[in-house]
């Protein structure tokens, strides 16, 4: 596992188990009990994901003795969006060119 | 290396190098020779990290013969930016909530 922040949120999100873990805390806090179910895993599976998350900051866990509930944080989700926003004007310039192509194509220019 | 495409490209970015490159990329295609130049490490050990771009789909490699540039392809990031874009609401949210809670404390009312 990579020291550094953002590599360690990325690596944590390159899982889809993880990923639907998030999607799943994005809609409220929930006990570990109530993750699993949805997974056809074991508990211990499941919250060695929690524990890959967890070290990632992309969750927390409550300290409530019964109920300690999983809880998303947003701070490395937001960290990991800004730079991948980085590369929005990259891919919006490919599109624009991709855009004028077809259109010189359909009006029967030779794209330059 | 996980097989869904989305978990390989997270995977992918989960490397300050791999970031750099892509990063580096951004600015324009470039031989492999010129891409390893910025890096402590030996040719094989960026060509290993380019590997690890190319099977993710975030760079392609040119068939020149003596020239093989190196360019960076859009779709897997625009697809990781829209997978977080999803969370954006919950993170706008939290950051709501945390201004509405200072602004309380500054005019003295109990945060409710």
């Amino acid at each position: 596992m990579p020291h550094d922040h953002l590599s360690t949120t990325f690596a944590a999100l390159a899982d889809p188990t993880r990923r639907a873990i998030l999607a799943r805390l994005a809609l409220g806090e929930t006990s570990v009990t109530e993750l699993a179910a949805p997974f056809e895993m074991s508990l211990p599976a499941v919250t060695k994901h929690l524990k890959v998350l967890q070290r990632a900051g992309l969750i927390t866990q409550g300290r409530q003795a019964q109920w300690r509930p999983c809880k998303l944080e947003a701070k490395p989700l937001q960290e990991a969006g800004s730079w991948i926003e980085q590369y929005r004007q990259f891919w919006e310039q490919r599109l624009d060119r991709l855009d004028e192509y077809l259109r010189d194509l359909q009006t029967g220019q030779k794209p330059g």
